[in-house]
């Protein structure tokens, strides 16, 4: 049987009790599907920094570097807020981001048939919804250099970021989108700031060129500002979206939230090799740690995704994707996704539920 | 009687058709008022290209400096969409914001109830929404140096801009928001990218310094990937929300279009002193230009802004607020905000209802 290692990060705040979820889930489909995994527990985010005062230790970096896959729960909570830079717990995602060079981050915003009415948007412009952003995750103002604080030449004082993409780190992304764009719908929308930005303008000629490649998709390009509008008029208009790191950071929690169910929905972070990164596209919900109520399906979804994309399992992925839609189908719901005449059931509850129908 | 001089920028597309619609209307409600307006009328955007080889002439700009307000109609087209950056229509409306050093942008995002059902958001959703977005309009990424294209130090071809605030900038831009929320529900939420970028950072770190001179304005902090949910989810939450060149394009954009009626929506950009730019949020509309289907309420409102933040011209600013709201009380709507019991009208007769009710 195969043999995979699988680095879990629960993480802060709700993420223990949705990694564990995920945990029982993908171990049920593993062992129906003849796969065998090993797991290797590690902190990161706040709970690293209370452990061993840095939010991304070099054990954790090693470890997921190591292994097959990494699963992560959530990171963050007020306790760190205040916190510096270099001792946020987001720096240590963004510090394992970059670690693994996990630059193409995938985030699909799927709106069910069963939680159509989980949108705040009508349900004739909800209804259908499937599509996927492909945020670039290793570049951009996120990495950017010079980077800080100081003074200019008046002697202001003045913070400042860099945003800048060089051509190998917009071709890369570039393939993975039009890959994607090939097995979806065949359509790619570029998103960029290019009547304004020159590395939008670059960006723009880059996807361009690649485009020649992929002749069969078909591509657009949107100004990012119009991106954020059509999400809201009309989101059925999107297959697949490809944009930079901190325009797919608004857009695709915007997309997000247009499905009305994030706490549905899961995500993949792919480098050229080496593991992927798969966590729930939500936060660490703080304010519900350790009350049970917390929506796991994201990240059993999550996992699914490190089946198909990090593992290449597809049957396995499936397997837990359709114990998913059957969970809901039988009328289970956690709070966030509750509506009239389904079944509240808490976080463990839910898992449970997910296992009798992988 | 008061006199001012008003310089007109009608611009492309459907620009002309929605400025001598205000124009009208301004005159009209003046008149009422006792002001009497002068009006210079100067090409800006693709007409200033096609005319003068630059999109904003030596003379529009110092005409505009010179005049006591500026109302835009709307700039670009196909036809200039793959000019070089210096000889884009855009580049001419960044370099008029800049030369009139208007920073501070207002966008105002209301459902009006006549309109709720133009959203795609649910009633209950849509329902209420009045929000203000203060966009700080001439500085950060925008404008930020170095910025261009180069290479990196192993070679690759490399894109690049700079997202750059010094105090002063923030500090004003902050002190026109407190002062508007002020005056509104008292509620202001800056919102920024402080968990990542250092230009955030020292945004927030400004906007704290100056909050301490508003003790009675309630201020609240958002990352903007979760404002970018929140005005989905639930823009009700929203009174004034203050926020960078770049995260302001895109927040007001998507905020506008939650109100499903971006044809009605108008705004103001205003600097220490000198006149104010104002301007709808909508663009030059290539595709129905010349056929009298635009509409012109947008820029009307915007003629409003003009006379109230403009020229402190409360009374004529109210009259023609009311005149909007009267017109549509007594059905009229252009096609972007038809629906089934209005009546149907074009550009130029919406403008001559409105006549009626000033
Ligand atoms: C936590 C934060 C640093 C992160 C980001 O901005 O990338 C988050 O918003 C995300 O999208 O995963
Ligand atoms: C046309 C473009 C340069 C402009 C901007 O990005 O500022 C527009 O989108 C706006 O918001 O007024």
């Amino acid at each position: 049987s195969k043999r995979y290692t699988i680095t879990l990060l629960p993480g802060d705040g709700i993420g223990p009790e949705v990694i564990s979820v995920a945990k029982n889930v993908l171990n049920l489909a593993a062992t129906i599907e003849g796969i065998e995994f090993k797991y290797q527990e590690m902190p990161v985010g706040g709970n690293a920094l209370d452990l061993t005062g840095v939010p991304l230790p070099e054990e954790t970096l090693s470890a997921a570097k190591q292994s097959d896959a990494v699963l992560l729960g959530a990171i963050g909570g007020y306790k760190w807020d205040k916190n510096e830079k270099h001792l946020k717990p987001e720096t240590g995602l963004l510090k394992l981001r970059e670690g693994l060079k996990v630059f193409a981050n995938l985030r699909p915003a799927v709106v069910l048939p069963q939680l159509v009415d989980a949108s705040t948007l009508k349900r004739e412009v909800a209804e259908g919804v499937d599509l996927m952003v492909i945020r670039e995750l290793t570049g951009g103002i996120y990495f950017g250099q010079p980077r800080g604080f100081g003074t200019n030449e008046n002697g202001e004082e003045i913070g400042f970021n860099t945003e800048v993409y060089a051509a190998y780190e917009i071709d890369r992304i570039a393939r993975v989108a039009f890959e994607t764009a090939r097995k979806r719908q065949g359509k790619l929308c570029s998103v960029d700031k290019a009547n304004v930005l020159e590395a939008s303008m670059f960006w723009r000629k880059r996807i361009l060129e690649i485009a020649l490649d992929y002749p069969d998709v078909e591509l657009s390009h949107m100004y990012v500002d119009n991106a954020a509008m059509q999400l809201v008029r009309n989101p059925k208009q999107f297959d697949t979206i490809v944009t930079n790191n901190i325009f797919g950071d608004i857009l695709s929690d915007e997309a997000s939230m247009i499905t009305g169910s994030i706490g549905m929905l899961p995500s993949a972070s792919l480098g050229e090799s080496g593991p992927g990164l798969f966590e729930p596209i939500h936060g660490s919900a703080p304010d519900i740690a350790g009350q049970d109520k917390a929506n796991p399906l994201a990240t059993v979804l999550s996992a699914a995704m490190l089946l198909k994309y990090g593992l290449g399992e597809e049957n396995a992925a499936k397997r837990i994707e359709a114990a998913v839609l059957d969970t809901l189908n039988r009328g289970f719901r956690t709070v966030d996704i509750y509506s009239s005449g389904t079944k509240l059931v808490g976080c463990k509850e839910m898992g449970e539920e997910v296992l009798k129908s992988v």
